[in-house]
């Protein structure tokens, strides 16, 4: 099987699809295009986005679907129909707390934006943030049931982008997350594609 | 299995939950609060948000997680993991879209509201609704290979509030997406929990 993933030359949403093809030993085309390209590759993206990849020439969007799709072949997406639900939940409130992020940090009314910086760092961040640290404390080191599954995988995979719209470092002061970070990026494979990927902002 | 689902007075959200207990047939208290309580109720969901489920008293939040894992037990994921990345991938398009209508919806600024309207009614209402007329044209009356999956269910339990937010009738002129609406609310389990449910805006 030959698999393209295309997207920006940066890590953001396609990197936890990056992250389970280098945990399941995958060789995949990794095509990153420039910026000023994108007006002339939007129009022939299935829904005018990425991350897009393509498994044997069928193009596939919404990266967390592709992700989940990917987690059951690597066998991260738990024992039963339970776990995979908490897995579920658990990407979904990071996807969440993504989004509130990213209505500060994409506001492009700079007066707004400005405005909505202090409950962010003061309300928003820390309450996701201890909710997150709080889960992995009870579920010993992971974020479901005290195993690695894909939640764990995807967490680490997008949190420089959320550190990123943050602006701070948000594992600051957060033991828990911060070893499930070094849990996750120790794994071989994970520790292999880190190496080898090109070094983005 | 004791199941209560705890949301606004409102379809939206809670609604694909209320489509796919039903469809299973499965008892649920339907229990939906006031908005003057909401103040009170929201420290008090693990996310701060609604719709939550309870199942035999474990608090589940991220509708679209509940939703998927009773579409397990409905048989309503397809019939491998492809057909089921499918699946997941129509519901994650029919999110975005909902986005879409959201960030005009709940503008709170009058103004820039105003201004967003013309280019969700010309572009992105098009953009999005003329893409799902042709998916479910090319699959047969479906979202995902001409079968009844939760992608379908889902669609239809969120219409109401999408067509509330656009201020149109989306399905105007759109005769593929009309009949799969007639599909979904003519399966029996359904047909009977719109009898029953009350009536809201």
């Amino acid at each position: 099987m030959t698999y393209k993933l295309t997207y920006f030359n940066v890590t953001a949403l396609a990197e936890p699809i990056r992250f389970l093809l280098s945990y399941l030993n995958t060789d995949f085309e990794d095509y990153r295009f420039d910026r000023e390209l994108w007006p002339t590759i939007k129009p022939t993206m299935p829904f005018g986005k990425v991350p897009v990849l393509e498994i044997d020439g069928k193009t596939l969007n919404q990266s967390t679907a592709i992700t989940r799709y990917l987690a059951k072949k690597a066998g991260l997406t738990g024992s039963d129909d339970w776990e995979a639900l908490l897995i579920d939940i658990a990407v979904d409130n990071v996807h969440d707390f993504r989004q509130a992020l990213a209505g500060y940090f994409y506001d492009a009314n700079e007066e707004s934006k400005k405005l909505k910086y202090e409950p962010l760092l003061k309300e928003t961040i820390p309450f996701y943030m201890d909710k997150f640290e709080s889960i992995v404390a009870e579920n010993k080191g992971y974020f479901v049931n005290g195993k690695l599954t894909w939640a764990d995988l995807f967490f680490v995979a997008v949190l420089d982008y959320l550190n990123y719209m943050a602006g701070i470092d948000l594992l600051d002061g957060r033991p828990q997350l911060q070893a499930l970070k070094a849990t996750v990026v120790a794994i071989p494979q994970i520790k292999a594609w880190i190496a080898k990927r090109p070094v983005t902002p």
